[in-house]
């Protein structure tokens, strides 16, 4: 029996159609069949588009949707102009279905509504992670091949993490922002879901994402130099990403890559509070008008923010800006000795419940580092839920960084141990 | 005979309204027959609000006035949603008049329909600058006593000296963007405009601009330490500028001030070009939508960046990036050791003609350098135009920034030779 055509990647749907072998009209339908049918259980959507227009495609829909930021205060917002990722994808002819969920304002660990889907059928329910849940969950139970999201602190890797799909952290400032709500200038970065690493790339060259060299086509893991880099936020680690790491090392040396541990120096222990500072201080801007106008409605950790409750001056926030650009082109260089280096996903697997989306502790240095991150998949946890690790690079090397994915992903989906029931 | 209201400054207006002398609706009326009027000659609108509404202020329609960013491509835009500055000031109870001129995506420097104001009368006319041309030239006349700007190289302080007005282009990032076009993230700020350093303080206020230390309510030049630094781009000077700046040296130090040249280090001499490369490859990422959706209708600088004409490496890119991250907290060390710096605010008066807006040379470092800049009035060219001076101060020192300008500008108002005949 042929596959459902929901269940394909896009770049296998994009060779379909153009082999003739399937026609736009029937995938939006199959995918739209298969979301009517999920949708009151993972619940990973805003809004779907109401129906396809006369060319089967949907795709001048988007304007019309509201964007309500996960907040009541934008719940009849309807802006009458795409994101520029949006205009970008719809110049190259996506389909697009809707928007996810995610938690206010791509800004809190409050969990939206959605579940993770690998606990769909298996209670206790837990997290899809955030803070793009719905676009990971969404992914992840064959709702969309592709996604969007962002991440400031950790809310792209993450819920790629807790849901077992890929994902690209590019290096920030690659993808236009424009359109998506401000949290953090120098942090918030456009994220990208997919279900195979060749679905990232297409979406890399849709974004016009080029290295200074295009890395070679196939990546050899033989003879490969891969470092391995626990962070200073290893203290955190459960034992599903301790043992996923274990074994990614050890499926990395079988595959002959020389793999070597490494450690950010002692001058960069500071890069989590740095993290933070930035955060906390650039959200007090960022958050003002959300204040002013509707404070009551808006979440504490964002009002406190504003209210500056840290009580985070402004030489402690200029030095946590200023500590962390030095930081760049000395963490620059030293991932750039290797031709990946791997690193935690996730403190483990998604928590139970929908209360928290969970620790971007493993992700927010990498955020602020402005460097590549790409999420593979694999390997399970204690209770056969999905654990993601990274693979980093240097900024900029976004390409070369998936070429290796692509290579390193195909020994981790065949011998990590884990394999999506969905 | 009593002033007219349209000619007040903000805080006057304020302080009249609040003694029960003058009420909103007189002086919207006021306001808006003083453009009815001016707006044929000085054109500097792209829309004033159609009506006023029940309550006399008209503030609920700024939504629904297109915002076309100055290019065709967005010709019939109408977002649904304000800008984040709009929503403080409309919080704050301010008149929202209308949307000024800009040049195209505030991005290049070919002259908008806007005139000069104080050419109106006296041709030859001149350009009030760019890309914020609008407000500069409608606050110069009377037509609004506040507004709102960008600045991504020199597109605040060019124009406010081009109009002889009060500008704070503040610390980066201080002040919320969120709703502006996106130029280049780590450059774009927003600027404001208006006709006494009181005003940008009313301003300072109502978005919450704080330093760490409140400054003293009076600062007192007697005594001051005021540094005088040419910058690299001194060669560019015109003559109107460095008599200008002469007078305004000879001026503080005949008030008490002890004022010092000051040099950039050697290592700074790049910062012209690092701005530059930044800018370049930053609006290679932020007009790709615009690109891809009409490029023949996008200015052939704009399309440049996308099709990177100057072959800007990555590597450079980060170079640029890194060396101007590493150039900010030596530069405010330097600046910091006086109560504030002096600096020229632009070449010359402003050039005759719409066709060009004039050249960012001595305002574009200040930009990538992220410091407050405020433009300070008085001072005249050998055409009688305005020509405008700077004073900076360390990231974050905006409050007492603005205080330093109070003192000093009374002073250069009163003695610098210059007064406006509109």
């Amino acid at each position: 029996m042929a596959v459902e055509p929901y269940r394909l990647t896009a770049t296998e749907v994009r060779a379909k159609i153009q082999a003739g072998e399937l026609t736009v009209e029937a995938y939006a339908r199959s995918l739209l069949a298969h979301i009517e049918k999920r949708d009151p259980i993972v619940k990973a959507w805003e809004q779907v588009i109401p129906h396809l227009n006369s060319r089967g495609t949907g795709s001048n829909l988007i304007t019309d949707m509201p964007t309500q930021h996960g907040s009541v205060l934008y719940k009849d917002s309807t802006p009458q102009v795409d994101a520029a990722s949006i205009i970008v994808l719809r110049d190259a002819g996506a389909l697009l279905l809707g928007k996810t969920t995610t938690t206010e304002f791509a800004a809190t660990v409050a969990g939206p509504k959605t579940i993770n889907p690998h606990t769909a059928s298996s209670p206790p329910v837990r997290t899809p992670g955030g803070s793009s849940s719905g676009s990971g969950a969404a992914v992840a139970d064959f709702q969309a091949p592709l996604a969007l999201g962002t991440q400031t602190g950790g809310s792209t890797i993450r819920p790629a993490s807790f849901n077992g799909i890929y994902a690209l952290k590019p290096t920030w400032n690659a993808i236009s922002r424009e359109g998506q709500k401000i949290y953090s200038l120098i942090l918030d970065t456009l994220g990208l879901f997919a279900r195979s690493v060749e679905d990232l790339q297409l979406l890399a060259d849709v974004f016009a994402l080029a290295d200074d060299e295009t890395p070679t086509e196939t990546f050899d893991v033989k003879g490969a130099k891969i470092a391995f880099l626990k962070t200073m936020v290893w203290p955190h680690v459960g034992s599903g990403t301790e043992a996923a790491l274990g074994k990614a090392v050890e499926l990395l040396r079988a595959h002959g890559a020389e793999v070597q541990e490494i450690e950010f120096a002692a001058e960069l222990d500071g890069l989590p509070e740095w993290h933070a500072t930035v955060l906390h201080s650039e959200g007090r801007v960022n958050f003002l008008p959300e204040y002013r106008v509707g404070k009551e409605e808006l979440h504490e950790f964002l009002v406190g923010h504003v209210d500056n409750v840290n009580k985070i001056s402004r030489a402690a926030q200029l030095e946590a800006f200023d500590n962390i650009g030095a930081a760049r082109p000395k963490v620059d260089k030293m991932l750039g000795a290797f031709d990946a280096v791997l690193v935690p996903s996730a403190v483990d697997e998604a928590p139970e419940g929908l209360g928290s989306t969970g620790s971007a502790a493993f992700n927010a240095p990498w955020t602020a580092l402005h460097v590549p991150v790409v999420n593979l998949i694999g390997f399970g946890g204690p209770n056969g839920m999905p654990v993601g690790v990274s693979l980093v690079a240097p900024r900029y090397r976004d390409r070369h960084l998936l070429s290796v994915a692509k290579a390193v992903g195909k020994i981790f989906e065949a011998k990590g141990g884990w394999k999506s029931q969905l």
